[in-house]
């Protein structure tokens, strides 16, 4: 079992990755001290896969499960209102626990809800899509979407513990393992240099689902995201805004393809962070070389690499295409990370040197997203 | 002016308290370097009083201002989304700064709002009722209620800074400056013996709303307060929860009248502060002297000591008022404080010396409510 602690004082926690720990998710919890009512949240995806085997190993508890659809859709205000007067009806204490069983929807989502119950509750994440198991489950960030767009509306709330089952990824569409992907490799583009190489000289056994490599991939995301949180746990020092890599980009792709199936946000990410890569060296900051390295990459293991997936009709007019720049430009400018009216963007020297700039100008933008449309 | 500092590390603040400090009040944010966009968050009553002072003295700023109805019934889920889309339809960033003026509702809404847009957006306290001025302007409660009862979600969220206005007493409905004095008389309750004794003594003066006298009670109070937040900020220990003296007994008869207006939550503390030093002395805690003082003092500065307020018919049935306690204690069962199905109780061992009891039997709370229900 690999065990990574989070230190973070009062809110510290462990993330541990084991395979089939779901089954033993009950033994884990045993040291937290929990109180007796526990609500598992999952969706109609994942609950036929873990929910059975969870609850068999929680038969110390009184435990409810609450199976939600499945889809970005599910990170609203309706679905927040309806799952806390759903809790409050069972009358929890503080000492109450909610467990996110499930990809980074339902993670963000029961957060969110452990977050505002009884002003906190105990929060576990038990995360079983590899872009969750990278990523959403580990730091803290909760959130629910909004008409002004995603994650708008949320808090900064730690679970008491991560239990990640690798063996789960077996059982991932490979759409949905793709997205998580994106995300680790993000790792190895915001500073580790070494991982971004390891991944490229595994490519096969990663597509193979290679569980010690799948391991491996796991805690090195898991620690490196760990080490950014616990730098700056409350993204107030800019150190947790690299995290957002590709993000500003991959936000206003999404939004302009309303959170569907159409583009996902993994997908989304790793367009993004290509967006990122190209952005950084149109404005003089990264070597043409390094793009290349990360476009093979994602195209040997099947990421996309280009705004095809907006579905922009073909032969735009000037017009048209400066029309469309624009409106991803708007979305742009409502992002978390803005100050003062700039867009603040992580952008890259290099491969494993991504760093936070906050100066970047709207008209740079502009063009350059009028040159990467088409 | 009197300033206090609430030392809670990287959340800490000052709380200010000045004779016509709201129209200064852009003096005061000054230092806190606050981005340019402020929402003002206020209600039908309190926006024609000071809502144009303000603002004028916040024309640095680009202010907008959110003005809602009055009443418990805003902190809802509905008011929730609405100002949370409102704000992110006007583009904010996490320096964007939401001042709540005016009484307790307003500030456990607009800080609730505050908390979770873009995970945490610049929050500024300007209380203008004397319940907000000595308590829930002070600790970063925030919270909306819901059909399973009051404050049940919510965040712990610190203001930036408390902005107090004594004068802004003198304009108080006088049924309201009594609900904000029994909050007060509270800090004389729980661990402070003198400060109880100046208030009996000071009665004419409190009555006549003596504006050194007012400013001295608020004084105590929001130090009484922050000391108590300090050691305690997010009630882990069960030291805050001393601040919830007579509160478990008080929400339950707000929730059985409807929190409406038959009974005003200082009313409902009032009678709350007595019902536990009561229920004290029947388990043998306390003196009856005590309750005779309190009692005395609450009589003579007109607050409600019994239940006459909930409007129960005379001559009840011994089934009905045992129904009725039934009631009330299922209420009771719904509060915060509890843990794994105790009901948590703050008692008194005389004035000055309120303590946590987490072993109360529900048969001995049944019991109690059923003698004091006529």
């Amino acid at each position: 079992m690999h065990k990574i602690n989070l230190d973070l004082k009062e809110n510290s926690y462990s993330i541990l990755i084991e395979e089939n720990i779901i089954e033993n998710a009950g033994k884990h919890l045993k040291s937290l001290k929990l109180g007796k009512k526990i609500f598992i949240l999952t969706d109609k995806n994942v609950s036929p896969l873990y929910l059975n085997k969870l609850m068999d190993s929680l038969d110390d508890y009184e435990v409810k499960p609450i199976i939600m659809e499945a889809g970005e859709h599910l990170k609203s205000f309706v679905n927040l209102t309806k799952i806390c007067n759903f809790i409050l009806s069972e009358k929890p204490d503080r000492n109450t626990t909610l467990i996110a069983l499930g990809g980074g929807v339902i993670g963000d989502l029961t957060g969110f809800c452990a977050s505002v119950i009884l002003r906190g509750i105990n929060f576990v994440q038990i995360p079983t899509t590899l872009l969750s198991q990278v990523d959403s489950s580990v730091g803290g960030k909760t959130a629910i979407n909004t008409n002004a767009g995603k994650n708008l509306i949320g808090s900064f709330y730690q679970p008491k513990i991560v239990l990640i089952d690798p063996n789960a990824l077996q059982k991932l569409p490979e759409r949905e393992f793709l997205c998580g992907y994106a995300e680790a490799v993000k790792y190895g583009l915001i500073n580790n240099r070494e991982f971004f190489d390891y991944l490229c000289k595994n490519e096969k056994k990663i597509k193979n689902k290679d569980v010690e490599t799948l391991k491996y991939i796991i805690k090195t995301s898991c620690e490196s995201k760990a080490a950014i949180v616990e730098a700056d746990e409350k993204e107030k020092s800019g150190t947790r805004a690299l995290l957002n890599l590709g993000h500003t980009f991959a936000h206003s792709f999404e939004k302009e393809t309303g959170y569907s199936d159409v583009l996902k946000h993994g997908e989304a990410v790793a367009i993004g962070m290509v967006m990122a890569l190209k952005f950084s060296i149109e404005l003089g900051h990264c070597d043409k070389k390094d793009l290349e390295l990360v476009l093979e990459h994602f195209k040997n293991m099947g990421l996309p690499t280009d705004l095809s997936h907006l579905n922009l009709p073909a032969n735009l007019t000037k017009t048209e295409i400066e029309g469309n720049a624009q409106v991803l430009l708007s979305h742009m400018c409502g992002d978390k990370k803005n100050e003062n009216d700039q867009i603040v963007f992580i952008l890259m020297n290099a491969i494993g040197e991504s760093f936070l700039s906050r100066n970047t100008k709207k008209d740079d933008v502009l063009k350059f997203l009028e040159q990467n449309l088409v």
